[in-house]
């Protein structure tokens, strides 16, 4: 258990994301990082590279950038919770499950113009059914200025 | 007028707006065309390009790749929709006023795995108030499969 | 089949949804009628009643009110979609499988200002799977003016 | 300034916002109260009488009235933040400028069935600015269970 009262993910299961989200060509075309995960949430985190501008003249991060990451954190805090709940998970059954898995929809509300040099995404997981796991989003800068919030519902069995 | 009913915007205002998609690095990033625009729709096109995949073994677009063209598609729609009701508009104003757009929010729904080699995005205005737009969008595949639909509020004045 | 190339729902099954519909204590309190429905779109319509009134200055419809046909007509569609594809539906599966139908998100984008007299709401199927139906919702008032669309992602199975 | 560091809205806004509230038909017709309301936060509650049903079998309560209270509450927090920072707001004033306010667009996700007795609903503010305000609301249960949450702009000026 951590200290938030959250049980951390198995070393072998977060093992497994890990891998996966690091294998994604375009987690990897952005530089999004795994940071963190346990059961109730995860967190990503990239630098703001001059390929992620959206406004040539403002310098501020193209809205899909923001929506990738957001919704990349939901999906990453969603399969956390479900895998994390089976216990003794083989690779293989880990890697089916998540290729079953996916976004059923998302929202994302842009509140402030992503200005920093460096941003960090949290997803945590609001309820985790059978079917359908439902989880909110934060996007940080380096100086933890909320600068977008988001919702994601995933299918997840 | 188009054969559509609607009036194509200008010459001038398309060109600056054009200008714009195309100088925006993360659109270059991932090889978003713009296809046309008019007064009421916009069109993004994309290569399925290898980067642009988010699941390793399957193939398949990441749905930030979706989230991205669906909000960009959206923005377009919005943004020609409120230039081309202004005659006469001057290209120092029109960017002027583009700097001052932005998405309030935005909902995707993945509807099918993006398994396609080049997808088109369909953006087209629900209303255009004199501070708010609304729009819906498709993407498609090369077969015209419905991949995902979105709605996206953008504040425009 | 019918002239859009739908086919309907059968008798049958149609009664059984009507029923549901037309027993459910909120939607009697809200005067909603179900006008028809077939297995990819459901209408429902009622009056603009003085209690649905939101401002009183204005005369309004309340938000609440169109945001409740929305959810009502997504749901509807999504559940003839699913029922109308079961051939010999047996009354008791039709309920015990409706009972486990509900909405797992929905968006409401306000047009306009709801200041008609009477309402209309259809219900639009954009895909239906095996466990989500995802439909898109359109609210015209007595003039056919657009004052609401809405997007819903429903748990079917 | 109350413990949590919020500004309370002043007495005579209070006023204003309350009686809006309260006069509003279709708010009175589902039972609504205005329990609080201060800067950056507003609730409101319901009892779960009869014809606020949606399942005739199950006796949860129906979608339309979820999102109608999530509507409301976050309408309430993006209104009293507007109007508190107004000083010396006069009642002729604030009336005018809750006339233009509006919701935009709401997203409400439903996690568990509504079978309680007694429901409050939490509009928290995410951001307000100049034209646009977001928050974000939670619905609960008498025993503090989480129902549903949303997300809402709304058009503040």
């Amino acid at each position: 258990m951590n200290r938030d009262g959250n049980e951390e993910v198995t070393n072998n299961t977060f093992a497994i994301i890990r891998k996966a989200y690091e294998q994604a060509p375009f987690n990897r075309l952005l530089g999004f990082r795994l940071d963190r995960v346990d059961t109730r949430e995860g967190q990503i985190s990239f630098l703001a590279k001059p390929e992620l501008i959206g406004n040539f003249h403002q310098g501020i991060l193209h809205g899909g950038v923001i929506s990738a990451v957001i919704d990349t954190a939901g999906g990453l805090a969603a399969c956390a919770s479900v895998l994390a709940r089976i216990k003794g998970l083989q690779p293989e059954e880990a890697t089916h499950r998540m290729a079953r898995m996916g976004t059923i929809d998302m929202r994302v509300d842009y509140l402030r113009p992503g200005k920093g040099t460096e941003f960090r995404c949290v997803g945590t997981v609001m309820r985790t059914g059978r079917k359908v796991a439902v989880t909110r989003m934060e996007l940080f800068d380096q100086e933890d200025t909320l600068v977008a919030v988001g919702t994601g519902a995933y299918l997840v069995g």
